[in-house]
């Protein structure tokens, strides 16, 4: 069986998680997030948040909560703005246009967007015959392992309010982000600096689940009207509560993300060592070098993993996903079968 | 604190499956439905369902499975019709509505749809200024609990398909339906008498999870495409699987079934000993006993469960869900405490 | 070849609207209504209305009109309120329901909406499991052709204000309701006494073209767009507006819809006469007698009009259908006809 | 009052078609399409196409048009392919988007689709977490004015049906095409080559309207419940079909159309005789010169055009449209106001 840098969801969820499931079983509460843990979880993500007027709602699915948020945040004839790498933009199989949202892409700069083509955009789309720009949508760490910086986030937050549109961070891999070297935000920064972004449990140890936080007011209304209409108000509300009280009461988030980025950090100082270049830098748990199409085929015997693209006609960036179930022998066997293979042609 | 009768979902899920998602829990497996626990769990889910070109596909709610099954067999203009207590009709928050279909509401019989009520509906919708009638459906048990007979489907079924219409089940408690006493439908008569149906997990001992199968091949095409587009296609899609192993590969899941039925009917039979009527006759696990109001606010005090609706100006039908998890005890004291506080009322 | 009855748009328009059509013909003028036609149109109709915060919008046909005001004022989980006649409700293809948005069907009283039946259904609407009531809709003239009041309306509207109801009129037919015998509403009470609606052209004269009128502020927010987004923004916008002008500068408007009820009620009054009874007492252009259908089959061979619903094994209702381009000598031949049919059933 | 080279829609109508409506307007017909003058339309408009199994149906406006049609012939997860000048990708308000479909965007050559961009992209889109491309929408002519050859259509289409694509074309300015030195296609070789396509009446001397011919017949099923859902099935259907037969009777679409390509084409063989380069090389009733700004302050004084994109700190390409309308006189200033205002700068 081969070893797995797929992704981050290829093992079931952090023990502590099904123990705490195990442990609440048989005990009777109310359905749909009514329920007294799902109280007590939002108790204590809202210390973390430390934003009063933000409101919380745990949803299963990170597909599901984009499309949910977005589509109630904006009115028929007002389009979101990403960048052409965003994940609602290329792998969520036009959800966010099924609800009837354009998405607007923009080239971006290292996978984050880029505030002097939002102005050129915003110029561009001037009256009725064209969709109104009004939602910027990022991605933290972003598709390709970049992070935003506090005052990146900030600066792009000032010019969204200016402008009139709203900011929402997908966190798919927030874990990843906040515990980053170089990062310098926190949960809190984050929430002053959205209109509402989402806290990932799928890609962080949990069995599923996401933590969709609103800080701005206006945007709350009903809001569980349309989690419920897009079929997503789980009915054992309790089991995304329980997880989520698990991975955030002694932040069990924060060491299972570093663990993550830990292992990928490893692996990408190995390979430079070894002479390998990259397609480009990231901090956290998903890399990208640059391998002989030859090591490729190698590797895979014994490894899973996407080729990410072709950077020559002898050479492709290949995506390596640690998580917080990443094995360190794993790393440590990866890196030697690099060595072993390629050694004679690197040392050319 | 109060025992719940309010629904059958108000515990965890059975333990076998608690126990089977921790023994793979460290196992790697491919993503979104595409890992071999999902492979065994449709092999085994093939043999019970018996009917060689049904395709199964496992999703995480009753109202998602719905909205995402109607909503990729139906052209645009094309419309449902469903009972005025169909739970898509009423209690699910116009999530058909919102992928663009009119429900078209007939009153049924006992919770279920009645032929010569089809028949004028049908001929109603003559041209193009009205929706065209495309798809019927039908919840078994139904939302008040009565079912369907192998004799009753069949029928609508034939009907169905002289009028070229979708037949399309909500097997939200397919289990209890299929345990009653009265059932004679199997899963496989099920098949080959439906378009499409779904074997409900949520409600009968897993801790979520919705097996939905498409008899009808022109369904079936691209049918991940819609499962991802409406944020349905879970990423550790395993967990899906694994329960519905575990619920079927033993007849775990028509046990738990049969023992919510029985709890029911215990009930049942015990309340119609001591004199009292029902708002409808259900042999499965949700019933409908007619209270006075005094006994209901009596009973409140230490059990939980829904008032129906008012039967006249002292009297009121309740609705008692019992489930798997339901425990002999519950239902002993239950009974003890009605006869307790209504003794005297009902010896005249 | 038969004369029709069957509806008032049969014709073209009335011959000053194509005169004031080929008189302009030939000016040049921006497109899509931002022309000085188009101006001149609003300036005129605005003084009709007399309500200062309320916006006129020029849109081609009615189900265009409403499916456009009603998706553009709704949120995803909102929903109408209609009456079971009602025109978006049974001949408007869903197009409601395919922008999303289910309607509530009320049986209603005489065509109208009925206040107590509104409270039943907000009261039955609690949660987020279901729709969220928002906008009740109205017709007047109502589908079968009966009127609304002053005193309704007005009653109606505070109902709708107290319950944060948005109130929308379908005003296909309001020149008929406006001139109506017993009407005692003008275009300025109507602005004063609903959060929208349009004022008919197609049914009253014109080629074809509605004006909505919005008087509630805060739904006419980038309403432009909307029109744009569903097919509605017509390239040449001046047709619109010439035909509006023409209508509403000398009240031709009010002399055409007259002529319509004029009409109507002869045939009415002389069916009375001889005595035949009405489904519903209509003081509008359309009028609803019961006939024989031995009598009905006779009067089709001359006649093109639409028979309404059975009333008893031997009769049924029928629909008749004046406008402003019904011709008087028609109404006297139509009744020679069932006087010479049917004069000796009906002596007995 | 400033002459308006702006667009083709500026006028009203060919006076024969307002003096056709005007010789039919008292006559009664049956509404939305269902009437006389449609069945001679189209069976006129049948000759023209002689493609035995197509269907014409006639509509409003352009983003009607390609909204019905596109949102009717796609399945929900499917997406439109276009060129990023697209009519629909960018100028109908997120219309196709709002029906649910994603538009993807590609670079296009002069305009026009590019096989091989759709080679790359079909390979891109590989499974379910992506949209499926299923539907290539071109415009002929194009939104700058160029055209297809017969052979490129037919190549274009040969690829599509490989690639199990449907083939749409947008014919706004369909007429302009089929008229432009160098065409080599007519209506019959269209309807051979693509699934459905629209001949533009509204920009080419129509008050409105524009025939929609469905050549493939699998596309055809229920259209009419397509139009009237979306507000686009007109109650005086006959309106546009006395257009279309006024239009079609005699050949006016086609001489109409050469008028507009003539004026077009003088006005750009005398601005080459001035030194004036263009944006793009255009045949048709659209063309890009690019001047100078001084001059094109000076030129906007007395006539109305579009300031397409600057092309250096001080040149821009404007784009000038004539049509059916446009006066020769009017040509023959333009030119004198060039010559006049930029006569010296030119000579050196």
């Amino acid at each position: 069986m081969k070893y797995s840098f797929k992704n981050d969801y290829a093992e079931g969820a952090h023990p502590k998680i099904l123990q705490a499931l195990t442990e609440t079983n048989m005990l009777q509460s109310d359905g749909y997030g009514l329920d007294s843990f799902s109280e007590h979880a939002k108790s204590i993500l809202y210390k973390h948040i430390n934003f009063p007027q933000a409101q919380v709602h745990f949803l299963v699915g990170g597909t599901q909560t984009n499309l949910i948020a977005l589509s109630s945040f904006l009115r028929p004839h007002e389009a979101v703005i990403a960048v052409s790498s965003g994940h609602i933009l290329v792998h969520e199989t036009g959800a966010i246009e099924a609800t009837g949202h354009k998405i607007l892409s923009t080239k971006g700069k290292e996978g984050k967007i880029y505030i002097p083509e939002l102005e050129a955009l915003l110029k561009e789309h001037s009256d009725e015959h064209m969709v109104k720009p009004r939602l910027v949508y990022i991605s933290n760490a972003s598709e390709i392992g970049t992070i935003y910086s506090k005052e990146e986030l900030e600066t792009l937050y000032r010019f969204c309010k200016d402008q009139n549109l709203l900011l929402y961070m997908d966190g798919a891999r927030l874990g990843a982000a906040l515990t980053a070297h170089g990062n310098n935000l926190s949960l809190s920064d984050i929430a002053a600096s959205v209109d509402a972004f989402y806290i990932g449990g799928t890609k962080n140890g949990a069995l599923f689940g996401e933590a969709l936080v609103i800080s701005n007011p206006s945007l709350q209304k009903d809001f569980r009207f349309f989690i419920k209409q897009k079929g997503g108000l789980l009915a054992k509300g309790r089991l995304l509560a329980i997880q989520f009280l698990t991975l955030f009461q002694d932040n069990l988030f924060f060491d299972l993300a570093k663990h993550g980025n830990t292992m990928a950090g490893k692996i990408q100082k190995e390979l430079k060592d070894l002479g390998f270049s990259f397609f480009i830098e990231s901090p956290t748990n998903q890399i990208f070098p640059i391998f002989p199409k030859t090591l490729i085929e190698e590797l895979e015997k014994d490894y899973g993993f996407y080729v990410w693209e072709d950077v020559s006609a002898s050479e492709a960036a290949v995506r390596l996903v640690t998580s917080w179930a990443t094995k360190e022998d794993a790393v440590k066997s990866f890196i030697k079968a690099v060595q072993k293979s390629s050694t004679y042609n690197l040392k050319k």
